[in-house]
């Protein structure tokens, strides 16, 4: 396969000659650095990475560059900020135009670039989020181990469960139980949620207490090699109702008819169609209250493709996303359902492996 | 204790009446959102806030405005980007000018309030650090369970180990342990180091072994309510040689030194003074190759202070740092020994309370 900065450069042409990534503190870094630079380690905080068709440059602080040790790339070691600011005017004079991540980049970022370079700047994030969108091989093999930790931990939680135990403690058990499976952490903070607050997709657990009859919807993932693993389910502790099965059995159906419509040439929107029709032709019409799914990969979302109603692009072979539909009703509860898949040439290849029949823990 | 926000302005005077943050996704996330806000949950992606002296306002999502429930500010809920637009627009058509906070804002969320703002705008990200530098009750009581937290796992360290184990492990080990003991997740991935890696101050921990005469750095932290702890402590797997001793010791006092000295009114540079004349009085002089120590709060480097030699201001009551020297002997093996502090009249309050003197794991 292509090297990524190769691919990137065969989405924007010659448009530009060079995308430049400059790198803020703490959060504020673009996860693209990463992407393109492929290290393992190091966080490049306050760097700035220079990718190019053939090449990539690093200006980066002698506390990171260590970790680019054995990379092919030019790397540069600024030791201030003034150092760093005229190694980038220096490294950028060659350009006449240049493109960035307008939505990662933050606007400090965005004024060094300026004070340091006078030529075109253009906006290059929907160029960056389509070559992330398609996953190399080394991206496939890591996104497969995070997505098998996941589907473990997922088939453990009915053995986690303990009537009067809280959302919070669940949660926990959720991060150690990731953590003892291999994953480097947890991809995002577990949502769980119990009896009628599993009818917030997006909720954050509490003191909420297992009770005989609830629904248990856990939605979570870990990271492996930095790749996420983002997987829902949704259990009965106890035995459910008649309206709980017929709830369950619903996403499960929405979730099925995705998978079997979903593959390379499909839009996003047919695919979100497929599952969005199940439900609104059953008791629960309406209820599935947000997208399909989401690209999945150094980020649990990572920008392209997603799967909803808007979706007018085709899926390409080798993209990764999630198939997540749910219903929810309120002060009743919900049921998500999520796996993470790769898209291929006939169809799917699932990641998640984890039991998605309804399940009673009693 | 007066409001956040109006101590915002006590700093910021009448050079603008309004600062304002714009959210991005994923990490592109401002933390001043949720310290001014205050809210437990919640991740407010793509919301404003408009801060003013006596009133916040937050423009955000279906999905998000629950979190806010209770709280005392105008909440409007925007359904797309096109409605988030106009009423960000018709907010801050009453200023003349507005502040923004350049070092975490996007250049996409700068543009987004440039099209809709024709004002004047000023950096205020001096003015919000300082006003977060000093700490309120609310913050303070949830750094100090943040950092018991961390103190108990620091003590349990000992008996986590066990020969062979690897780095990676042990991370692991203490992830765990933190969720254990109540903290939300770790503060950041802890660092690990055996033997010689242990000379690498911002070391990511890999597949290292652990023998016997090897030095085991841990530094790491959880977060209770948001709020972050940060500490490291260094333990002798086996029998200290006369060296190691020597290390170690030499480390400590130069804790206990800037310890010492630590008070409102004290400058960064003279604490951190303090700490690096013991190293440079003694056989590993040179070898303490980063700063004393800096902020901490809703992030584990929380902006300011910052106790390096570069450090002029005057410290205040209420401010939280940490007091982490070090000294690192390549091919041989570091020390590092931090504890999290409370800046108090007199002198400080340490915050954790795991034991420092060397132990040998026998």
């Amino acid at each position: 396969m292509k090297s990524r900065n190769a691919r990137l450069f065969d989405i924007i042409g010659d448009r530009t000659g060079a995308v430049v990534i400059v790198n803020g503190h703490d959060t504020h870094v673009d996860h693209n650095f990463r992407y393109f630079v492929g290290a393992n380690s190091g966080v490049f905080e306050g760097s700035a990475l220079i990718v190019e068709k053939r090449k990539l440059s690093v200006i980066t602080s002698p506390l990171e560059s260590s970790a680019l040790d054995g990379l092919d790339m030019d790397v540069t070691v600024a030791k201030g900020a003034g150092e760093f600011r005229s190694l980038l005017k220096e490294k950028l004079s060659g350009f006449d135009s240049i493109g960035l991540n307008f939505p990662a980049l933050t606007y400090e970022g965005y004024r060094t670039v300026r004070k340091n370079f006078k030529g075109k700047v253009i906006d290059c994030s929907e160029a960056i989020a389509q070559c992330r969108a398609v996953k190399d091989e080394q991206e496939l093999k890591r996104l497969a181990v995070s997505c098998r930790i996941a589907s473990k931990v997922a088939a453990g939680i009915p053995d986690m469960l303990k009537e009067g135990m809280t959302e919070r403690a669940l949660s926990s058990a959720i991060s150690m139980a990731l953590y003892e499976e291999g994953s480097e952490s947890p991809s995002f903070p577990p949502i769980v949620s119990f009896g009628r607050t599993s009818a917030i997709p997006h909720y954050s657990p509490g003191g909420v207490k297992l009770r005989k009859g609830n629904f248990v919807l856990a939605d979570f993932g870990g990271t492996y090699q930095r790749y996420c693993s983002d997987i829902t389910r949704t259990f009965l502790f106890g035995k459910a109702s008649a309206r709980q099965k017929d709830l369950y059995g619903t996403v499960l159906e929405a979730q099925n008819s995705a998978l079997s419509v979903l593959k390379a040439g499909v839009t996003g929107k047919q695919a979100d169609a497929a599952a969005r029709k199940v439900i609104d032709a059953s008791a629960f019409r309406g209820m599935f209250i947000h997208s399909l799914g989401h690209g999945l990969g150094l980020q649990v979302h990572d920008g392209l493709p997603i799967l909803w109603p808007k979706g007018k692009d085709k899926l390409e072979q080798g993209m990764v996303v999630t198939v997540e539909p749910g219903a929810y009703v309120p002060g009743f509860g919900g049921v998500r359902i999520e796996d993470d898949v790769v898209i291929t040439r006939n169809g799917v290849k699932v990641l998640t492996d984890a039991p998605k029949e309804l399940i009673e823990c009693l």
